[in-house]
């Protein structure tokens, strides 16, 4: 016995979601399936919603719904700093911290050669206008430790480097909380590499 | 920063589905946010197909989009043995085998005291009826092997041998291509119990 055609739509459309593989996909289908009709128009009115009233702030690229972002016309932000990093999400990362008062821009991507994501993909040119225009200080080059975010950090600095303005990069080293134990030796590598005096 | 109203709530409502947790249900969202209108529209889409078209069959409670489904009129399917499972997705479990030509019954849950699941929240009065009838030879109870899929498994048995049919309860042992070693205690006695000559 094969599904009922729109059960097996609704699991084939779960497939494509990231992380959601054919058995989470039924075991989603078949919970919608069950659960009250509200429930399922609640979720395509949240799903609706966001493509219709979610947008991308002009300025810095975060997700935003109004145009510009809250933090770019926040008050209380110090538009000196400006924090780069590679996706919308990473936002929340920082913010968590309640320690950065800047600004963020957002390059939507990292540098992939490999998946043909070039200079000309990423939102750079925005921000070598927005440090072109002047009054920022320091660039915070926050992008990933990996060999892309790397790639495009030096990239980066490269660029801004000759715009006259301080350009740093976030440090790496072992996780707060973790066991050395645990530490590969590239982190450990940069984690000697970027030891401070006590 | 917190997320946009929109994205927020998409965020909280797919929490609410099964296997999906914080971190799970933000990746989502901006995996949503991020891709074209079409996709979502059409995820919508089968979401709501899936409410209107997908209905239960009146019969054996499986999932269908007609009413008896096609296992119930299906021309090949042998109408005096009748397979009795906890939820619509273990048919599929029982047809992969290719084996199993009879009807099904599909519970809707087991018995679970704790939860508040008592005999009247269960098929079990349309079971009954189907055997009542007449010209059902055997009733094979195919609920898990969990504590209350044992319970609901016994309780069914003694309701249906007094009716006359032959009541059997699918076999426990060692899963095929796995690893003895790996086998539990209750597994393995099981699997003992149930030996078979060669």
């Amino acid at each position: 016995m094969s599904l009922p055609e729109p059960l097996s739509r609704l699991v084939e459309r779960l497939q494509k979601l990231p992380g959601i593989g054919a058995k989470g996909a039924q075991r989603l289908a078949f919970h919608i399936l069950r659960n009250p009709r509200d429930e399922s128009e609640l979720l395509c009115d949240a799903i609706r919603d966001v493509k219709e009233l979610v947008t991308y702030c002009s300025t810095c690229n975060n997700i935003t719904a109004v145009d510009p972002c809250v933090i770019c016309t926040g008050p209380t932000r110090d538009p000196r700093i400006i924090c780069v990093i590679e996706e919308p999400q990473n936002v929340m990362v920082v913010e968590k911290t309640r320690e950065f008062r800047g600004m963020y821009h957002v390059l939507m991507g990292v540098l992939s050669p490999l998946h043909g994501v070039g200079p000309d993909d990423l939102k750079i040119k925005g921000l070598l206008e927005r440090v072109g225009v002047g009054g920022v200080d320091e660039v915070i080059l926050a992008t990933s430790p990996t060999v892309e975010g790397e790639a495009t950090a030096l990239y980066l600095a490269r660029l801004l480097k000759p715009l006259g303005v301080r350009v740093s990069r976030i440090a790496m080293g072992i996780p707060v909380g973790s066991d050395l134990e645990y530490a590969d030796e590239v982190t450990m590598t940069r984690a000697m590499e970027g030891r401070r005096d006590l």
